[in-house]
């Protein structure tokens, strides 16, 4: 502990503050507390922030705080809004040569979905408009990867993921699927539909006074990894969407765009069950390939 | 609402988010965030933020929302930790001419202290060292202000305040005093000690990560107001103390620092009840005038 000189000034207690933090022995932790606080204190010295607002965002971050709950969770909520969420996803991936770009994983995975075959119905197709996905894994050098994992996701008809909605079975809209010797996947489901981000808390409350709607464009999530493969957690976005332009979350990439084809049910390619209009999209994922794991030599010390 | 149109790479995303608050009816408001977010990502993009500190950062800021409750505020506590509480108080009260400079109101002040008589007791003597405080109000131009209102409040010698402790009366360590024509109060007490903020939360476990100490040097707490003039927050700190150069809050400035000075009781001017070695500590509030208020005109257009 050593002691941080301070005359609190407005010149001066920025400093005394980023001083304080001199004895911190985990050198990346103080590094980051000190670029907070800069950022933090140039904030309210740039608003020159009251004291009425000051209370507003204590009264703010502790609703948040305690609209949290295990299955609510309005700090990433915020996050997200926010476009922070978005931003560390870009930090941290950036897509190579040409592998397909990430966005937001969302609080709607669930680990654990049912593998499935190919072909098979992810959802009671009855609730919405059927959707045929033929998907494809490959890697950056345009060679397909077989045996790669697409663990795929998605809301109901009614907007809702079965994990938001007791009276969907647990595994509807959800599945794992393994590529075949191509590369391919294929499967049945329906569009998904537009949904509003949870907007009866602090975080709507802010949407609804900033003049912002709290709706993600319609899509489907999918992470797909393989062996010896970076993974990548990504969205199929509907081209036909309306709020592609204003995702409430930030989440949209141009490349993870689709158009879903329109079909009768009487065109040669119709798969079987389909008796009606169908859509169709063409998904393929990317992935890029990791360095070979380098040799372990235990015995062998490095040169300095 | 408008589109803001979004290709949320690194690079473009800080632009999307801000552009979605174009719509903000409230122009203050989408100022401040505009700016809040600014600051936010660019704390991100500086710092290269990884996922995991992110998550950390969402896991603590919940923690610190959820241990907020009636009696306790984790938020303002950390604002205090990080000299945020302390810069805002700096930007919204400059200390003009002399008068009297602010620091932070604390979690620990209660309306309605009984109103005292000069030389009165504020709290229970045999617990600590007595203290008498010779206080004086004044005007920037030095002139005594009669009529002037001192509320105070101090921590009692188990480094608690009444508002904390139900061992203690409600009203120990605290009282309300009114100057007489001279602008002068007099009150006995005792010495304040020091205390650490509450460390049991997440703001306590930052401090220790950080190697910082939760103390803060021993201070009565004063709020002083009278008509016609600007009313002030301050404290009056003991010169003694070991932690006025490393407050936890930061709330020292070097003009709210003052020797108590010792006594014995043989002394000819020691007041009633003084049996033993006694303290006394000056103390001269200013208080800023404020300018007349102007005459109301409701029936007088502005001209633009």
């Amino acid at each position: 502990m050593t002691g941080h000189s301070q005359t609190t000034t407005k010149e001066s207690i920025t400093e005394a503050v980023l001083r304080s933090f001199d004895s911190c022995d985990n050198e990346r932790l103080g590094h980051v507390l000190r670029s907070l606080v800069t950022h933090l204190h140039a904030f309210a010295g740039g608003t020159k922030l009251t004291e009425e607002e000051w209370l507003a965002g204590i009264e703010f971050l502790t609703e948040v705080g305690q609209m949290c709950s295990p299955s609510r969770q309005e700090f990433i909520l915020l996050s997200d809004a926010l476009g922070f969420s978005m931003l560390v996803d870009a930090i941290n991936h950036r897509a190579v040569d040409g592998s397909t770009e990430s966005t937001v994983l969302g609080p709607f995975h669930v680990d654990g979905s049912p593998v499935r075959q190919h072909g098979e119905e992810i959802i009671d197709t009855t609730t919405g408009q059927p959707l045929v996905v033929y998907g494809r894994v490959v890697n950056t050098a345009g060679e397909p990867v077989p045996g790669a994992t697409l663990d795929i996701w998605q809301n109901a008809g009614n907007m809702l993921y079965a994990v938001q909605d007791p009276n969907q079975d647990p595994n509807n809209g959800r599945g794992v699927f393994r590529s075949d010797q191509d590369g391919r996947v294929w499967f049945v489901t329906i569009r998904p539909v537009d949904y509003p981000i949870p907007h009866d808390g602090p975080v709507g409350r802010m949407l609804n006074a900033t003049g912002r709607h709290p709706w993600r464009p319609a899509h489907i999530h999918v992470i797909g990894s393989a062996g010896g493969h970076r993974p990548v957690t990504t969205h199929i976005f509907d081209a036909a969407s309306p709020y592609l332009d204003s995702d409430a979350v930030f989440g949209v990439k141009p490349s993870l765009v689709h158009r879903f084809q329109p079909h009768q049910a009487t065109e040669a390619q119709t798969p079987d069950g389909m008796d009606g209009p169908w859509f169709s999209v063409d998904l393929t994922i990317v992935l890029e390939p990791l360095p070979p794991p380098r040799t372990s030599q235990p015995h062998q010390r490095r040169q300095d």
